[in-house]
This record gives structure tokens, C-alpha cells and sequence, in this order.
């Protein structure tokens, strides 16, 4: 089912067209996704739409191994949901059986399932749904003095339903979503380190190179290990200890049935590769060269 | 149900009266809590009592939004539970389906579950069951030079089983979570911000404005939002996502159908507010502006 | 069924003895494992066969209270999994149902859950399995400049199978998680220390000092009590509060039924140590002389 092939192969590229909220750019593996929409990113039905289907191609898509999402707008990265959406919801309280997903659940939860390793670049404010959108991603980081977050769900009396109460206490201590959730008061970079919802601050001038370098690492890697390896993790914290180790293993033979993983381990053997302190010193490289067995 | 009507509209306030271990101190939405009792403040039946009695009125009061727990002890918060009641403890080991919940995590529990925001304001010592209670509110602010937490009970030959056995690693990593629970040391208020069981320590002189402020912030918003916040946040590290997206659903609805949020939304749609970026620059002071909208 | 008594008894002691892949020591309650195994302490069979027999005798020891896991190799704590066992392992994608633990996660599985405290002393390189070994133990200091942690298993095109995906988000939050284990690079101690993956960084003259007041604190506490806060910790963040609260309850009683608790606490509640606020001041020596109680 999965047609696309390697970069080098190049037999089937994925084609990312025909969005209207952002750009899209492939190279060497890494997607790229400009966000570009109006003056300030509003996350309406025109993004749901576009992250929808960019999230169905993306499944579908195994030479993309690495998405970095990112803003045209100097200022915004994501901004919250419309209000035009926001204005129509029900006002009537349903039971707990009849709770179902609203739409911008069902799309980040979307999104924080593909296939690929996926970086929030965050350049920009990202408040309410635009929060709860970075938070569905695997990675966040954020530039000083221009990133802001704030989830203002409780001032306008409802609370964070993007995933945002869901996963906050996921990132961070149960007490510092409790404070983010209920301050509804602006957080910058630092303490978005702090706190741990972001992975790491950085300056202006630095968090390109940052994501980049990162995102060139990870798309050397197998496409079905980082798949296998986001998975594991995900699954990890919804499961007791027991459970999760058995998800793991799961997923360990799903990789090795698709990757070069045990002709690597062989080659290396054979070599005794291991036994030499030289490479023990030298695995972050190691680990790069290892890729050109195939 | 809840008769008690909104500050402004003055009908129905609830009463806080009657407390032995603590005075209290109504102000625009805030309760305070002054824990005075005894030399230490001990953690005992009647301490238990009126935190019992005091979770009783909160539950049903909709004017108060947010507690602050503050002590009158210059050196101590909570003191530890009273060796009075420790010393007739059960030394029959029960089977698990036998285990009932102990009186201190029932109140430590109800505590926790109040619909209001809840805020530590820990200038003193808060070691054992005094560290427990802290665990089980909302937020927790320290002092630097005045605050120290422990958790002594390995050394006395139990567990702390006032939820802190269960409330710490949804606070910090297990590692830290199991260091601090079997050292039984001091820990102060840098190394509490650290490990993340304090949203963060503040100086002696700067942690009374930065509580108010925060209580005063939040004290503005819709009861009915702060509790949903708050039940979704608790609901979501206890489930898989999935089934804490649906909690998430479920509690909008109950916010909608209880706030004036589709009204603010409404209105801020037909002003088209969200598209201005001076809107969306100030944000911290805008949602408290939203607040005027009932 | 537990034979070895107290040090001072005297009359049991659990021989810790016939081990390959390293030696040990024991002195006052704390057990010292020194890996020593080849050039780099490799993770192969010999070390998974010592490390499941040494759990078999930790299981059955009570007079044992604290483990330290350290290295005699100056570079490596312990390497990562033999690739001698890695080659050979199934390409066969199994079900769910059919996904059987592996090796290695049993072996961390039960080391973590021996009834002694575990404290590992990172003073080199833990990467792959000799870091998923680490992450199973309760705390992990590491020693600044030496230490150096990576799971490289996504760039073999694997996961980390040791249990380390299972774990990692146990120790920092979901989104650190997944950058450790998709970025497959080297992290230091100062970077594990603010991703919360160890209790702490310390200087490498100070490691050695900080384990060792650590380890010989807690080998003063009562075996029984050490174990239940374990067990408790370990369950709370596998269960929902409510069950956890109860399992704290449940461990609560396995400890005072075989702990002098209740003494302790009787003679403090007969002199009423309590009430003295110097005694309150003094908790942190206060809890070591309660040691003398038995």
C-alpha cells in the first residue's frame, strides 16, 4: 500500500499539493510546512481541512521520515481556534456516553500519530488550539523573545478541547498544567523549558540550525524504526509497565521484519565492531555510518 | 443546588465558620485558608475534621473560584500526622481487596477534587502528611529559606499513605519521585522547583504578590471552566488518550452549557477580534477583559 | 522463606558470589556491584545470566537495604546489548498476542523490581541496553564530563527493546522522550539532568561522596518499608488514583505488620516529640536516631 520509495529510488514521490493555509517543501526526506494563512494563522476549517489531508498523505508516505511544521507570519506561528467555529458549539451537556470527538481533537490526535518524527519550530505565539496543535507533535522548540504560549481556554469559559487538558500533564508535572490550564497567562520560551512543554529554548538566531541538524539526523533513519519508536513511546504511558513491554516487543519485530536492522547487527558482529573502546567513543558518528548498510 | 450566588450579585455567600485548625478569609472570589493550631499546626483528627467539613461547604459554594492555604505558624505550614492517631494504626497485613482508604487520603482526596483552583503557599515546613495535603492541591509556591518539604515515613518504617506515595511521580520522574520518598531528607525550596514537586520557588518577600496575583487572575473566571479544567486535567493522566480526549469533550459541553463562553465567542466573531494582530499581541490582557461579558 | 537476618544478627548473610561480568561487595546493608567485563562491558549473555541471578538473591535477602551499580572500566558503565545476541533475532512481524518479552526486559523488569533500593552510578558511557539497564533502576546520579547517554536503536533500525521505550517517559515528560530516542545522540549529564532522566549531574570528585551518604541513609531504614514505598511508587503511575491510593493503603499495612512502626511511633506520641518545634527543625537527624527503635 505504500507506494512512495526512497528519495534515491525516486520512483514515487508523495505529492504534497493543493493547501491553502500552508506551503509544503521536500527535501531529502524532511517535509517541511510553512504556515501561511490570512493575517494571523487562524486555525479555521480551512487548516483542519489542509492538516486532515496532509495527515492522510503523510500515512501513506514512507520516504517523508521527518516534518518540521513552521510560520510565514513573523509574528504567529499558529493562532487559536475561529471563533467563527467557536461561536456555533452546543451548549447542551451531554453524557459521558454521548461525548464525542470534536474535529480539532480528531485532527491533532491525527497528526501526533503519523508515521514520522514531527518538530513544532515555533517562531511565533501559539495560544489555545494553536498550542494544543504544537502539543500533538512529537517535538517543540521555540525562539526566545519571539514565542509566547498561553492556553486562555478557562477565561472565556470553556477549557482546552484540542488535547490541550490531555496532554499538558503529559509534557509537564500534574501541577504546572494545572497552573497553565487555569492561570490562562502568557508563558515565554524559558519557562516553557522549565515547565518541559517545550523540549528547548533557544535564540532567535539559533533554532534553525538547531532543527535543522536535528531533522537531517533523524531522516537518515529507517522509516519504520522512527514509526516503531514513536509508537512504543506513545503507547508506554496509556499502558501499566507490564503492557508496555509488551507493546515494545511488538513493535521490535515490526521493525526488524522491514529494516536492514539485523544485516547491520550481523556486519557489526562479524566485525566485533563493539569490542574497540574507539567505537564505544564514537557512536554518535557511529550511528550515522551505520545507515549506509542497506 | 448550589445556592450561593456570584460575589457581585451578594445572595447567598457561603459561611465558613466553625473551623478549629484554621481561620479563613473571604475577598472577591478568594478564599483564604490560615492553617493555626497548636504549637505546629498538627496534622490530627481535627485538622482532618475541618478540612473535611471546609470540602464540604467548597463543594457546594459557586462564588469562591480559588483557596489559598497559607499558615499563621512563622516556621511551619502542616506539620506531619499526628503520632496520636499513627500509634493505634493496624499492624494486619490485609489483603488488597480488604485495603479501604485510609482517613487521611479520603481527606487529602475530597481536597484535591474541590471545584475551585487550589493553591499551597508553603512558607514553612511541610514534611509527612503536611507534604501530602500540599500534593493534593491544584499548585504548590515555596519560599526559599523558609521552605522544606520531607517525607519521612521510610524511616519510621512505613509509606507516605496520605497519597504522596501515589500523588509524587504524577508531580516528578519516578527517579526523583523514589529518591525523594526513600532518602526521608530535607529537601528545599530550589531543589523542590527542580524536581518539579513546587511550580516554583520564589523569595520570601516576592511570594505573597505573586500568589495574589495569580489567585486574583483566576478568581475573575467562570466556576464552571475552572472546574472543568481541572477534572479533565486530573481525568487525563489516569487514561489512555483516546479515552481522555472523550473526558475532554464531555467537559466543554458541561461548560458551555453552564458559561457565558458561546456568547463571548459570538461576539468576538461578529467583531471579527481574532483577526486583528494587536489583538492577538495582547492576549494576556484581553481575556480578562472577556470577563465584562456575562 | 527469609532466612538472612540483620548485619548485627549476623546469622544469615546472602552469599553474593560466582558472578562473570562483575564483583561485589558488601558492607552494612549496601551491596556494591562492580561491572568489570571485558574491554567495555559488553550486555551479553554472561551479563543477563549475573544480573538474573543476583535478582534471585536480592529477592530473598533482608538484610541488603541499598544496591549501587558502578563500573571498574573508566570509560563505560555498561555497554549496550551484545550484538553476538542481536543478530540472530526474529524478522518475523508477530502479533500482539504472540509478542513475548524479551530477554533483557525481563532481566530489567526484575531488577527493578527487587525489594532493595537501586541507585546507579553513572561515572562513564550508558548507551543502547547499558542505558535501558540504568532507566530500571530507582535513581541514577552521574558524574559530569564522564557520563554520556544515547538509545541508538532507531538508527540500527530498531527500538529501544530493554524496556527503555517503555520507561523513558516514566523519567521526562512525553516530548523529551521521543527527541532522546529519535535523535539517537549522545546527551550529558547536565543535559539528563534537566530532561530529569537522572535525579542529578555532580562533579566527578563528588559522585563517589553523594551515592555513598545517599546509599548509607537509606540502608538504615527498614527493609519492609523500602520495599513497600517501592512497590507503591511504582504502581501509582500504573494505575488511576483511586486504585492507587488503595494499593498505597494495602502496602501500608505489609509494612507496619512487619516494621517497628507502631513502637516508634507509640514512645513518639508518649513523649510528645511532636509538639517541640526544635524537634520539627531537626527532622532530617531526627529520622536517623529513630533508627535506634526496633
Amino acid at each position: 500500500m505504500f507506494l512512495s520509495l526512497n528519495d534515491n529510488g525516486g520512483e514515487f514521490i508523495m505529492k504534497y499539493e493543493g493547501f491553502q493555509t500552508f506551503t509544503t517543501e521536500q527535501d531529502s526526506g524532511i517535509l517541511t510546512v510553512t504556515f501561511d494563512f490570512g493575517s494571523v494563522n487562524v486555525q479555521g476549517q480551512e487548516m483542519l481541512a489542509d492538516l486532515n489531508s496532509l495527515a492522510m498523505r503523510l500515512e501513506r508516505d514512507r520516504s517523508t521520515k521527518v516534518v518540521v511544521f513552521q510560520s510565514a507570519n513573523p509574528e504567529i506561528w499558529v493562532c487559536h481556534y475561529d471563533t467563527e467555529l467557536l461561536k456555533d458549539m452546543s451548549t447542551v451537556a451531554v453524557s459521558r456516553e454521548d461525548a464525542q470527538l470534536l474535529d480539532l481533537q480528531e485532527v491533532c490526535e491525527r497528526i501526533s500519530k503519523v508515521p514520522q518524527a514531527t518538530i513544532a519550530k515555533l517562531e511565533g505565539f501559539a495560544r489555545g488550539g494553536g498550542h494544543e496543535l504544537a502539543l500533538a507533535m512529537d517535538m517543540r522548540f521555540a525562539a526566545r523573545g519571539k514565542y509566547k504560549f498561553m492556553q486562555m481556554e478557562v477565561g472565556m469559559g470553556i477549557l482546552p478541547c484540542g488535547g490541550g487538558a490531555s496532554r499538558m500533564a503529559r509534557q509537564t508535572g500534574l501541577g504546572r498544567a494545572l497552573e497553565i490550564i487555569l492561570s490562562a497567562r502568557d508563558f515565554d520560551a524559558d519557562e516553557a523549558e522549565a515547565f518541559g512543554t517545550i523540549n528547548k529554548a533557544l535564540e532567535p538566531d539559533q533554532i534553525g540550525e538547531y532543527v535543522d541538524t536535528l531533522a537531517k539526523r533523524i531522516a537518515q533513519f529507517p522509516a519504520e524504526s522512527i514509526n516503531a519508536c514513536k509508537r512504543a513511546v506513545y503507547e508506554s504511558i496509556d499502558k501499566p509497565i507490564e503492557e508496555a513491554l509488551k507493546a515494545e516487543a511488538y513493535w521490535l519485530y515490526q521493525a526488524t521484519s522491514k529494516t536492514p536492522a539485523i544485516k547491520r547487527f550481523a556486519i557489526a558482529d562479524e566485525q566485533r565492531l563493539e569490542d574497540d573502546i574507539e567505537n564505544q567513543r564514537n557512536w554518535n558518528d557511529l550511528v550515522m555510518k551505520v545507515q549506509e548498510i542497506n
